[in-house]
C-alpha cells in the first residue's frame, strides 16, 4: 500500500469572504507507512458543511487557525483497507474527521465503525451522522418541544434545518421553516409536510412570520444568525427557547456586523438562548443513530442528498453550502 | 377612614433618557371606600428598582404602557389599617406591588404578610423581599453555580449584585464584582469578601477582567448590558452561564444602541444565555426567604439600605439607583 497514490485538497490562501475555488489545491502526496497501531481508510464520500468555513478564518471562533498548506478537515466515509489495529478489520466501513482526501491514515480514535445495513454509506455524513445528530440533539435538548409549540427554523432545506422540521413534526408541534428559494419551499411545504415556509428572498419576514405565527414563536432553531434572527426572536413568547446551531449569514464577513442590541428583551420573556456543538453528545451518537433509522424506516423523516462528483470538486461543494445552492446534505463522492 | 387625605406620585411627563424630578407630580387625593374583600394599607416604606425606569417608557418591554397621570407602580410595605378580607388583620404588616403611595386600597391579590420577628421591616423590599429573591433563585437556577466556578456580577454593589456574589461566595466560587466608585469597590472587598473587584469608570474592564480571571469566567449574573457585557461574554469558559438580570446601562437610551453581533461565539463555547424575572418563582418565594434570613442571622448575607426621607422625595430615590449613587437597596421611608 505505501506505494499508493494519496490525493488531497490543500488550503492554498485564506478566503476573503465566500470562499473560491482558488483558495484551495489539489496536490499528489505518497502515503506513509502504516505503524503499528494504525489503520489505513480508502474514503468514499467526503462532507462539506457550513461548520468547515469557520475553519479557514484567521481568527476562528474554535481557536485553532489552519495553516496554508493544510488539508481540509471535514467528515468523510470510507473502507478500511489495512489495519494495524486491534479495533478495526480490514474491509470494515468507517466514519471520522479524515480530511478532504483519497486515503487517510488513522490511530482509531475518534472513528466510528459503521453498519452499512442499517442505511446507505452516505447518509452516516447526513442524516444518521454529524448533520443528524445535530438535529436530533440540538432540537431535543436545547429547545425541550412540546406538542403545540411553534417552532422556526431557519436555513430550513439544508442538512439540519430539514431534519430539526421533521423531528418537530414528530413531536406535534406546528413548524415554519424560512428558506432561500421557491424550490425549497416547495420541497418543504409538500415533501416534508412544514406548515408554512418563508422565502427571505422574496417575502417581508418579519411580516409574514406574524401573519403565519399569530400566537407568537416558542422555539427557534437558528442556522443563520443575522436580522432574520433579530426579527425572530422579537416575536418569542414568554418561555422562549433558541438554540444557537449556525449562523451562516455572517461566516463570510470579515467585521462583525453590527445590529441592535437585544438581551433586554429576554428578561420579561424568560427566553433561553443557547449555543451548542453536537459533540457535546459525542457518547449519545448509539441513541440518536438507532432513533433517527427507526423514523426514517417508518416514513417520517426522509432526506435529500446534492451528490457532487469528484475530490477536485470538494471545494465548490462547499461554495453550494455556502451559497443555500443545495437541498439536503452536501456530499462528495470520490 | 374614608376622609383620609392621601398623597400619591404620579407620571406628570414621560422622561427623556434620565428621568428628572420635574417627570414626577406629587399630589393629593380623597381616599374611596374600602368595599367588601378590600383592605386598607398604610405605606411605611416604598421601593425603588431599576425595573421601573422600563414601566415609564412609552414602548415598554413589559407591553402595556403607564398613562401619564398613573401612580408610580412599586413595591411597598406598610400596615394593614381596615380590613374587609377575611385573609386579613387589622394591624398585620404587608408586602405588595402598592405603588409609591402613602395609602393604598388592595383586594388582597399579591399582597405577602410579613413577619416583623424575622427582621427588620424594611428588609421585605430588599434583602428578604424581591431583590433577594431575584438574587436568590436567579443565580442558583439560572446560572447553576458550582464549588470553583468563576462569577462576575455587574452593578456588583446594587442591591441584587451584592447579594449574587455573597451567595456565590457560599456556594464555594470565585467572585468577582464589576462596581462604579471606590467607595462602592472597599464594600465589595473589605466587607463583603469578594474576590476582586474592578471599577469600570477608571479600569480597563477588559484587560483586568482578564487579569483576575486567567482560566476565564464561568457564570456571569448581567445586570448592567452593553460594552460591560460584551467583555464579560467575550471571556466566557465553555459551559458558560449568563442570566440577563438587567440592562441598567440601556434603558435610559432612546434608540437601541448598535454593537457587533456575538451569537456566533456562543456555539463553540456551549453557552446559554437565559433572561429571567423573578415572579418565575413566586411560589417559591417562603423557600428563598427562610433561606437567606439564615443565612443572615449566620452573618453569611450582609446588606446596606440607601434610605431616602418622604414620599416627595421617590422620584429623587429612582435617579439615585438609575445613576448608581447608591451602595445597596433604595429604600423610600414615608
Amino acid at each position: 500500500m505505501q506505494s499508493e497514490m494519496n490525493q488531497r485538497v490543500l488550503l492554498k490562501k485564506r478566503p476573503n469572504g465566500m470562499p473560491s475555488v482558488d483558495d484551495f489545491e489539489l496536490v499528489n502526496h505518497y502515503l506513509d507507512d502504516i505503524e503499528e497501531g494504525e489503520i489505513l481508510i480508502k474514503i468514499q464520500y467526503l462532507s462539506a458543511d457550513p461548520y468547515q468555513r469557520g475553519l479557514l478564518a484567521e481568527n476562528p471562533l474554535r481557536g485553532t487557525v489552519l495553516e496554508i498548506g493544510s488539508v481540509i478537515p471535514g467528515g468523510a466515509v470510507g473502507e478500511v483497507l489495512v489495519s494495524r489495529n486491534p479495533n478495526f478489520k480490514s474491509g470494515q466501513m468507517v466514519e471520522g474527521r479524515l480530511g478532504w482526501q483519497k486515503f487517510a491514515k488513522s490511530d482509531g480514535i475518534g472513528i466510528r465503525k459503521i453498519d452499512p445495513n442499517l442505511a446507505p454509506i452516505p447518509s452516516s455524513l447526513g442524516v444518521l451522522g454529524m448533520p443528524g445528530m445535530t438535529a436530533y440533539f440540538g432540537f431535543l435538548e436545547v429547545c425541550l418541544p412540546v406538542p403545540g409549540d411553534v417552532v422556526v427554523v431557519s436555513a430550513a432545506a439544508g442538512a439540519v434545518g430539514s431534519l430539526v422540521g421533521q423531528i418537530a413534526k414528530i413531536m406535534g408541534c406546528k413548524v415554519v421553516g424560512i428558506s432561500g428559494s421557491l424550490q425549497k419551499k416547495t420541497y418543504l411545504l409538500e415533501t416534508l409536510n412544514f406548515d408554512a415556509v418563508i422565502n427571505y428572498k422574496t417575502q417581508d419576514v418579519d411580516k409574514t412570520l406574524r401573519d403565519e405565527c399569530p400566537e407568537g414563536i416558542d422555539v427557534y432553531f437558528d442556522n443563520v444568525g443575522g436580522i432574520i434572527s433579530d426579527m425572530v426572536i422579537s416575536q418569542l413568547n414568554v418561555g422562549g427557547r433558541v438554540a444557537v446551531c449556525g449562523q451562516i449569514s455572517l461566516y463570510n464577513l470579515s467585521e462583525p456586523e453590527l445590529a441592535p442590541r437585544f438581551l433586554s428583551t429576554l428578561i420579561y420573556r424568560n427566553i433561553r438562548i443557547e449555543g451548542f456543538v453536537v459533540s457535546k453528545w459525542n457518547s449519545r451518537y448509539p441513541e440518536g443513530i438507532t432513533r433517527m433509522a427507526k423514523w426514517i424506516k417508518e416514513g417520517l423523516i426522509q432526506y435529500e442528498e446534492h451528490v457532487i462528483h469528484g475530490l477536485e470538486n470538494a471545494p465548490q461543494g462547499l461554495i453550494d453550502v455556502l451559497s443555500g445552492n443545495n437541498l439536503g446534505k452536501v456530499i462528495i463522492k470520490i
